[in-house]
C-alpha cells in the first residue's frame, strides 16, 4: 500500500534550464543572493525527512563545504558502487523505482529529491516525481548541466503557485496529474 | 544610430524547455486554450510593427492556416533560399546581425521574433534579444524542439514582471541587462 509521501524536486534552475555550468560549478546563483531570502527552502526543509541524491551530486557537496548538509534526514546518495552507511546516509545501488515504491509504502514526510541531473532523469523516465517546485534564475546561462535530458515521458501539470521575488527569481510549483 | 527598438522573443515554451515536439506539432498548447484568453497577445502585437520568423516555422504557419497571420506587419523570412517578395513579407537571405541592427537604426515599433529555434539561437549568439516573454505551459513534454541550444553566451536579465493564469499558464517577462 503506498502513502501519501510525495517525491519533490526541489531546484533552481537558469531561465535556459540548466543546474549548473559544464565545469559543475553554481556561480550562477550567487546573483539570487540577498540576505535574509532563503526563497522558502526552511519551511520546504521541514515537510521532509528523506533525501535521494546522485553519487556525483553528493561527492561534488562534501566537497564543496567539507560536510553532507542533510546527514540528520534519511538519505539515499544513488551509486553504481556501493559504499559504508554513514550514520542516516545510505549508498543505494539498487532500483531507483524500487526504492521509491518502497519509501512511499512507509510512513513518513515527503522524500526531497536534490539531484543532480542523472537521478532526475531517472526518476522522470518512471514517473517518480509527484511535484516540482523550481527557482527560476534570472540568467541565461548559455550551456551547461540541463536538468531535464531527452526522451522522458510526457507529464501534464497543475500550477500550484508562483512567487516572485526581489532578486528576480521565480519560483514556480507544480503537481504531476497524470 | 542605434533608436531604442526592442528585439522581442515572446514565445510558448513547455516546463522543460521545449517549443514543440518532434514531430513539430503544437498540441500542448491546447491545455491552455480558453476562450476570450488571449495571455496579452492582442496588447502585445500592438507595440510592434515588424515580424522575424525562421523560413521553416513561416512554412509551417503557412501549412497550418493556409495563411499568414503577420502579412499586414514588415515580415522578415530568415532563409537560405531567396523568394520573391510577397506584400509586406520579405525572404531575407543576408546577415541576420545586419538586419538587426539596421532595422534599430530606424526609428519604429518594437521586433517580435516568432521562433523558431535556429532563428532564436542565432539571434542569442550574437546578443540580439531584448526581451523574453516566455509563456510556460504546465506540462514536461518530454522531448522535442528545445526553444534554447547550447553554446550560447552567458546572458544576465532583469526580471519585468511574472503573470500567472488560471489555466496553469505562467509568463515571465525578462529585460536583457548586459
Amino acid at each position: 500500500m503506498q502513502t501519501d509521501r510525495s517525491v519533490i524536486l526541489y531546484i533552481a534552475v537558469s531561465l535556459d534550464g540548466y543546474i549548473a555550468s559544464l565545469n559543475d560549478d553554481l556561480n550562477f546563483l550567487d546573483l539570487v543572493q540577498k540576505d535574509g531570502e532563503d526563497y522558502g527552502y526552511a519551511d520546504f526543509i521541514k515537510t521532509i525527512d528523506t533525501v535521494i541524491i546522485g553519487r556525483k551530486t553528493y561527492d561534488w557537496v562534501i566537497k564543496q563545504v567539507s560536510y553532507f548538509p542533510h546527514a540528520d534526514l534519511n538519505t539515499f546518495v544513488i551509486t553504481h558502487q556501493k559504499r559504508p552507511t554513514l550514520g542516516r546516509t545510505e549508498f543505494y545501488s539498487g532500483n531507483l523505482k524500487e526504492l521509491i515504491l518502497n519509501l512511499k509504502s512507509q510512513q513518513g514526510k515527503n522524500i526531497f529529491c536534490d539531484g543532480g541531473a542523472e537521478v532526475v532523469n531517472e526518476l522522470l523516465k518512471y514517473n517518480l516525481v509527484d511535484e516540482f517546485i523550481l527557482s527560476v534564475t534570472p540568467i541565461l546561462l548559455g550551456s551547461g548541466k540541463r536538468l531535464f535530458g531527452d526522451g522522458r515521458p510526457e507529464q501534464k501539470l497543475l500550477l500550484i503557485n508562483t512567487k516572485q521575488f526581489e532578486t528576480g527569481l521565480v519560483q514556480l510549483h507544480y503537481q504531476v496529474t497524470n
